[in-house]
């Protein structure tokens, strides 16, 4: 079995320890926050991280009401004029805690006296000391170079800081329940079989609305890495803005449902793409979860899927082409 | 002649009316900016415009030590839960004015009491109506469905408001260039003729990196409306933390190069992508504008390049399949 099948497996695990591991940690950082009062959170990401950083724009918009923002690191690293940062919680989110353009973020914020903080898998690497607080994933060592558990444990404690921040009894039955949720997502693995063929083209479209926007980003990049499809996500409403005038019969577009208030725009674009001729596939929740959690057994759901695709594809998804474990952009 | 061609041809024209007839409009607004001393910059858009808004983003945290977040209308409009806005200047750009996503968003920032300001070709549109301050583009009436003249016009009326609220006269003479810059540009259309027929397949990737990440989006969906390419854009950092793997020999890459300190960069991934046997393609400025003004001349290279590319598929570019001009996505 390949490291990439064997970290998906693992990560019903992941998340309860996680769940017990990080509790304490996330409720400090949120006493912290809660102190500091920050205008809004600037967070700086690559990859998959990036992903998670959306996912958090959507879930501190809606849970905490909190302005977040992407960072652009060369404003950082290439044009020596990072942006004032007063008043910000600035937050780097990388697995290996090693990525020199996040640091560069995290230590300016500090610099300035911005309340920092590090959400890495490795508690001792250069971000975590970078940051005044650090939230460690306890995902154990991840071998595989798509991120898998890596990315779900990032999910995961944003939405502990989320709770913490703004503690809300039903969402913490929510945050418990998420083991089994990827647990029996795991189990539906056979489910995802007729979705493979029209993925291994050339080329696909994901989309996604809201809270699994980031789903749709992650899964794009989860197929780009593994299978070598050129997998592009859009929001539907970007999507429909103009780049709709791709489609043409037989074009695979994936759909992440994650359910929620943005279920009807789905369903409108899913008529319009099938009258089009299009092949039209779906990722759906199954789980119970409320829409804001989805995200992360939709996320386990691609990963399944994009292994299945490298599979058929004759790939070996643990060694992408042209691309290393820790990534040293700047 | 296309619209779309004919409404190319006019930048340079445009261009001078918006310096001469938007000045004191951008100047006035630069005053309250300066006066109210926002934390930050929130913009609302959706397609070109939101290309218009990630230029913001470099240029405003170059120019102006500003932080710049994009907006996730949906937050506004199917959540319900708006994020705090308190302190920061609210900006919608809309080449219509009449996107009620970008209203939603400029609508819930003035009820928050947040300065607000409408960038948008309708000056009495919807959007202008709503927020508190209008800079109006003078681009006169755009009939083709892909926006060129309003894109630039919203690059250039940005680009103003930077100027107004940091002034510089090295900066202002480099304004004033601009509509040059755009004619000796659309001199050089048959210089583009050689990078067309590797854009005419299924799928392209084109990169770029700070301020010029924004034209590589920007042309992605220029290639995307007109020629149904399946054109995916990143930064050059993004691409080698992973997407890279998707390359294989034949496939076409187009860079962005404005010159800057990111042409470092620019260079590395093009020998990378050289030696794996990509089909690689430059787009580069030659109108001797600081980077910061490059994506301007480079958005009209893009404009002419997607015209080129779709008159040699035999595609008309003032009706792109499935879309219009005003698209009331919420």
């Amino acid at each position: 079995m390949s490291h990439f099948r064997a970290e998906i497996a693992e990560q019903p695990e992941v998340a309860s320890r996680l769940l017990a591991q990080g509790a304490d940690a996330a409720m400090s950082i949120g006493e912290r926050i809660r102190e500091v009062a920050p205008h809004g959170f600037l967070i700086a990401a690559r990859g998959s991280s990036d992903n998670a950083a959306l996912y958090a724009k959507y879930l501190f918009g809606v849970r905490n009401r909190a302005l977040v923002t992407m960072a652009a690191p060369s404003l950082f690293t290439h044009y020596a004029h990072p942006p004032r940062l007063e008043g910000q919680c600035v937050i780097g989110v990388s697995q290996s805690g090693e990525s020199p353009d996040v640091i560069a973020v995290v230590e300016e914020g500090r610099r300035q006296g911005s309340l920092t903080l590090a959400i890495t898998n490795e508690g001792d690497s250069k971000l975590a000391r970078a940051a005044e607080l650090v939230l460690p994933m306890h995902a154990g060592p991840e071998l595989s170079v798509p991120a898998s558990k890596t990315y779900t444990a990032s999910l995961l404690a944003l939405a502990l800081i989320s709770q913490a921040m703004n503690p809300d009894p039903v969402f913490e039955s929510a945050l418990d329940a998420v083991p089994q949720a990827i647990a029996r997502t795991l189990e539906r693995d056979t489910e995802l079989h007729a979705l493979v063929p029209p993925l291994t083209g050339p080329r696909a479209v994901v989309l996604g609305r809201g809270f699994n926007f980031s789903t749709a980003e992650e899964v794009a990049l989860k197929l780009s890495e593994t299978s070598y499809v050129l997998a592009r996500a859009w929001s539907v409403a970007d999507f429909e803005h103009g780049p709709i005038a791709i489609v043409e019969a037989g074009l695979p577009v994936l759909i992440i449902d994650g359910g929620g208030p943005v279920v009807s725009d789905l369903e409108s674009v899913t008529e319009r793409l099938a009258a089009m001729g299009c092949h039209v596939l779906r990722l759906f929740d199954m789980s119970g979860l409320p829409e804001a959690l989805t995200p992360i057994p939709l996320a386990v759901q691609g990963q399944l899927l994009a292994h299945q695709v490298a599979v058929a594809r004759g790939m070996d998804p643990d060694r992408p082409r042209a691309i290393h474990k820790v990534t040293r952009t700047w």
